[in-house]
């Protein structure tokens, strides 16, 4: 097979789009170069000469001689609107803006399948672990059950850095800014929206689902304080932000992102700082675990020039599994065993929407439930934003617990008198 | 892209044999169907109807009908008389043969290349670990540094065993065999040849370069005994086979099959039973890893399965590595931090291989040393079959060192004095 020469009209030149022009220079025998680059800013000062840059992104998409838009800027909206013309021009399309993907994940599928063009998106995902060309291509066969990992690196930092080296989240936020491993807008990674996003996109690669961002519950870790921490670290337990989707017997999809305790004897124990981790269970195959650097220029940068190696062999995603399987449905009978920090003035009302209640502490000020919950109650109580709680899962439940609460309110007094 | 239909020729109807059959029947939508089985064994009892087998090779090597052989039988010699002969009648040839393939890698390029049909062998690396696709398709542009992995299910099976239920080697073997999970001649396994071969196709597609089996220096964990087993015990490390390759810098390979401690930091610690796991290190991605299970019916039949399903789009590898980089060499000037247990007779004459002896201990029959050697003595020393000795390596050492051995000696003796 013969490589595609591949010219790179390039938006954006933050660290990811510097570092793809720096990976790019150091790679030999790739056929592919950046003819352009277009940048917003016109005050930032560049590190190679200006005569690469352009202000104006019509030069890149619609110049007949580049036949690769590569989207690497921050902006959500404006990244869809290059991506969508890039597309309606016949140009191949590498983005690494998992937002847009997520949000217009239906109408970028018609767009490739009209203009027949591909879009590849692997830095979108946990960045240079190759999950969605796994998903796509290795595991078409097989039967998926479940999906489950640390897909973002920023929240992982902070979250090793509270935990290990006891600093306090600001300071740990802070700090992975600082190193460019959070976005601009840091509640899309603390509040699990990034997770989210691509949660969505492994659903669609691992299960041939499209699902709405709005479908699958989040929540972050912006809310952590003290007490979930010391009750981790007592028990031996790590806090991570998981995002989980599986597919059920009857054929519907469970999926959240959570923080969750995490055991040592799960792998995804052992992926810290900036690094993420996914497991896949399949029905063969049983668990496969990967591993990687979820952040960061270059394993971003490496990912992007990944599809773009990629595309020089005319690859693109099958979507083998959305054309051929039935449409599946987003499960909303999930049970989960969480805890749940909380002011104690809303123990009573939070508690009647456990079904059971195990752990029951309150000191003055503040006290936990732990127990089992629905995620329709478990999302009302995440909507009581005066309530300074916490949430944090511990498992799922497999079946409806039948317990009476009044009885465990009961044992609950019992227990604390 | 429409899918090619697959018509298979089955050889082989042991645990992988099996094992593919019903995973073909449980996969929805696959375009393959076994037309035919050719056996050796008359006289076994098959869990299908008899009409689906054959005992003459030829009725599949010569059926115009089948465009697929699908390899699956133990016996290296007759495997590769039979993937050749399917090359030569342009089949697309699918296998898990690792010793096959690793003795006559060259020649298997040449027939994919004269007669223009894809060999494929993600089975044969890992089991269910997407390992050869990985280092193919998605590492295409990435400068690989090393490749360092447990890839042998058998013996880490083995390993776990005597180490965490502390069972005896045999008594672990003879576990290991029971559950289909060690080869019908254990040595294969155990004497780290099998890890070997897995290795030299691993080095084809990190590094663009074909060696031969020979090449490459293998131990096994057969001859480990009760003192390195506690040493690791007692240091809080676990013993694991490895295979190792790297590149260095001046672009020379350096690689071998050696029994490992392995500390708590590192991923290929929580690799157990029949896992298997392999870390990569490239310039931009860092550290990837990547684990599942190594062995066992299932997931050996996922991956030849994911192989079918790759053939159903026209895959095949590309070595792209091979055809674009320059040829490298092996490296012999290695030095390795190893642990050397030996009867004591012969502590004087195995030191003055050592270029540093760091421990040392004996009692009346046997002693331990730890200590820097080169590859080469270490060949040396592993040839002296009377010796009773058992290698573990400790690490690799970036430069020779040049402290004498006498002044290694005086210090010893003062130490045990």
């Amino acid at each position: 097979m013969n490589r595609k020469e591949i010219k790179i009209g390039l938006f954006g030149f933050g660290c990811v789009g510097n570092g793809l022009y720096e990976v790019l220079e150091k790679t030999p025998g790739m056929k592919a170069k950046i003819k352009r680059i277009c940048i917003k800013d016109k005050t930032k000062l560049r590190p190679i000469s200006s005569k690469h840059f352009t202000f104006d992104k019509n030069e890149l998409l619609y110049d007949d001689d580049i036949n690769t838009i590569v989207e690497l800027i921050d902006d959500a909206d404006a990244a869809y609107e290059i991506v969508k013309t890039a597309l309606q021009n016949g140009k191949a399309v590498v983005t690494a803006n998992k937002k847009m993907i997520a949000e217009h994940f239906e109408e970028l599928l018609q767009l490739q399948k009209e203009y027949n063009v591909p879009l590849l998106y692997e830095a979108a995902c946990c960045a240079s672990i190759p999950i969605i060309r796994n998903l796509e291509e290795y595991y078409d066969n097989d039967l998926l059950e479940s999906v489950e990992g640390i897909v973002n690196g920023s929240t992982n930092y902070i979250l090793s850095k509270t935990v290990d080296e006891n600093l306090s989240y600001t300071e740990a936020l802070r700090q992975a800014q600082e190193k460019g491993y959070a976005e601009s807008n840091p509640v899309m990674d603390t509040g699990g929206f990034d997770a989210k996003f691509k949660l969505l996109i492994l659903i669609a690669h691992a299960f041939g689902v499209v699902v709405k961002p709005e479908e699958i519950f989040n929540l972050g870790i912006d809310k952590l304080g003290d007490l979930e921490l010391g009750y981790a670290k007592e028990k031996g337990y790590k806090i991570k932000l998981i995002a989980y989707a599986e597919k059920t017997a009857d054929g519907k999809i469970r999926s959240f992102v959570l923080p969750k305790f995490i055991k040592n004897t799960d792998k995804l124990f052992y992926v810290d700082d900036v690094f993420n981790g996914v497991k896949t269970k399949s029905y063969f195959s049983d668990v496969q675990f990967f591993s990687g650097k979820g952040a960061g220029a270059y394993p971003t940068a490496s990912a992007v020039l990944s599809d773009i190696s990629a595309l020089c062999y005319d690859y693109r995603y099958e979507y083998k599994k959305l054309n051929s399987t039935d449409i599946l449905e987003c499960d909303s009978e999930i049970y989960l065993k969480i805890f749940l920090r909380h002011e104690i003035v809303y123990t009573k009302i939070f508690k009647s929407y456990f079904n059971e209640v195990n752990e029951s502490y309150f000191n003055h000020e503040i006290g936990f439930l732990v127990g089992t919950i629905s995620l329709s109650n478990l999302k009302i109580i995440a909507k009581w934003s005066n309530a300074d709680s916490s949430i944090i899962l511990f498992d799922l439940i497999d079946q409806e617990t039948t317990h009476s609460l009044i009885q465990q309110e009961e044992l609950e007094f019992e227990l604390i008198a």
